[in-house]
């Protein structure tokens, strides 16, 4: 990923000063670029509660790079691990359904365990890496797998653009590197091959038009903003060839539970004929339940995210509210995709099928235990 | 249709003075209740221009009334005809894309051929007058023939909420008096049905969020709004029992093109087995065509109705940009829903299949015509 020009990942430590960590301040993108300190634990906890960060693999980080500081907080303490003990629970309630915010803070607490005291602060830092590394890993399998059917697609197009339609942002800034459902598209990009991408705004938080269009932006891959009413009409005129989204969560029987609007799209890409994939890191993957739609619940947001939407006026950044104060709301966050509707699974090991037998193909440790 | 406990009808010549039309200004709406003056065809023309009046037959009527204007403005004209044929030629190039616009000015201009010049503008506010009277007949037909659907729902439910979808404004605001597909929703309402709509935002314009949901606030219509990529999730869950949208033109075979995203709801009515009913006046049926997707075109309109929203900032009102200044948008304003998706046809004259054969039951004058 690049920024005007320079690498970059959405979480760093700030190199003349280990103590401090650095994000990307994402609610006022695409209107300014602030990178935000982290000093302390509750810092991380704020930018995660007030989603300056989002993204399950994003958050997951930041919760581990909190930790960090907060083991350089405990210096002070007589009981340093109780400490940030104590910070990791503060931190597990920031966005309580988040499944890699739990998971990164085991992680870390895994840690705890087994380090001595005085070297809690270099272990902390060590693992934080870790995972983000790791992280980038998985968005680089993902992308190289991806990108072999982008590349099948041009080449029975003979070189003609290939067209791709995502929902949301499953991009870079929901992970440290690279994204889920962008991997594919910018490894393609850099190879060469001439891909543009329908970019769906996703309301209400407009991370289509907010996020996605800001790092495709950044990293010159061709891009067009549409509203999230458009793609039947594209689909239905052979201008996508192809859907790519991510996923917060799949069952072990290939449901898909993303933002909400993708089972819409999904329905118009089975509609005509139009390969639908959805890529993932495999520890999104909820091994335990097999129904979807009735297995995993949606989470119902703030209806201030439907009437106020935030934009610049002139030199000024605001928000408007855009509907009458005493309009009543209902924001789901979430839709389910049965699997039926999914072309194949785009996973860091590989692609499969939408189905048990498919991600037992993959992932066959897991498939033993759940059985 | 009542505003503030009054009833009222979107356009009407002002009491006092016969010489004012006035319609509301509903590019302000539900911000600020305004109501225009029109004074002159040229205010007319701009009210129709600048989208202040819109909706197919609000536009026809407001060309109409226009052109009643033109004839009190040609009092000092050595060849009044001609004075309100250039008027005429000026209105219908306000917005070429309307089929009634088109409609009415050639109704009224054949008031003129058989009118002698001291009577014009009687004539004309007369013909005006019916058109307009006309419309809320046809609309009346339309909510007594869609009420039935709604009344066996309610039967069936032994009397539950009645849930209906709807997209856009196919309103009264786009009408004279009932509208469209809410015809049968006040109607039921009126009845003491328990009925609640599910109000589509409809981006870009937001006509859900920002007309819809203000004419069923004024007139007790129980209503929520949600985001356009919420539908699917509802039907996937029954909460939906009934989809009604509006048309702006249908095919003799019954292929509907309305606002755009509404394919994705028939797709979405029509996994869930959830009845997708479409309310029209039998004037918005092209009985020349015969395949939606392939002959009608799709307009195409500006990107800035997709970068910038209206709405209120504390005590101002002001226009904000979401996006990035440099984010390409394609903003396609309609797309077609092929017949094999439409459970029904909700037209003044009854209620029929979605097929030539449907149609041409109920108005076997046009299918006779064109066959």
């Amino acid at each position: 990923m690049r920024r005007s020009g320079e690498d970059f990942r959405t979480i760093w430590q700030q190199p003349d000063d280990p103590a401090v960590v650095q994000i990307i301040d994402q609610r006022r993108l695409p209107h300014e670029y602030v990178v935000a300190d982290l000093r302390s634990w509750r810092d991380g906890e704020h930018a995660i509660k007030d989603m300056m960060v989002r993204g399950a693999p994003l958050i997951g980080a930041t919760a581990a790079w909190s930790l960090f500081l907060a083991t350089l907080e405990s210096r002070g303490e007589s009981d340093r691990a109780d400490f940030v003990r104590r910070a990791a629970a503060g931190l597990a309630a920031s966005r309580p359904t988040a499944v890699n915010l739990r998971w990164a803070i085991d992680r870390m607490l895994g840690v705890l365990e087994r380090t001595i005291d005085d070297d809690i602060e270099d272990a902390f830092a060590i693992e934080a890496r870790k995972i983000c590394d790791e992280d980038i890993e998985i968005s680089r399998g993902i992308g190289e797998h991806g990108l072999k059917l982008i590349e099948e697609i041009a080449a029975a197009k003979s070189g003609d653009t290939v067209n791709i339609l995502t929902h949301c942002n499953a991009g870079a800034l929901a992970t440290i590197n690279w994204g889920t459902a962008t991997a594919p598209v910018y490894f393609a990009n850099a190879k060469g091959i001439d891909v543009h991408v329908w970019v769906d705004e996703t309301r209400p938080r407009n991370q289509g038009s907010q996020l996605t269009a800001w790092e495709f932006a950044e990293n010159g891959v061709p891009h067009t903003l549409i509203v999230d009413n458009t793609g039947g009409h594209l689909m239905q005129h052979g201008m996508v060839d192809i859907c790519i989204t991510g996923t917060d969560r799949t069952t072990r029987t290939g449901d898909v539970a993303n933002k909400i609007g993708t089972y819409l799209k999904a329905l118009a890409a089975h509609d005509n004929d139009i390969p639908f994939y959805v890529a993932l890191p495999s520890t999104t993957i909820d091994w335990t339940i097999s129904d979807g739609l009735k297995e995993i619940p949606i989470e119902e947001r703030d209806p201030d995210e439907v009437a106020r939407i935030y934009g610049r006026a002139g030199d000024e950044l605001c928000t408007v509210q855009t509907v009458a104060s005493n309009t009543g709301i209902s924001n789901y966050a979430f839709d389910v995709t049965p699997a039926r509707l999914v072309t194949g699974l785009i996973t860091e090991r590989g692609i499969c099928a939408a189905s048990e037998e498919g991600l037992a193909g993959l992932f066959p440790e897991h498939a033993a235990d759940t059985r």
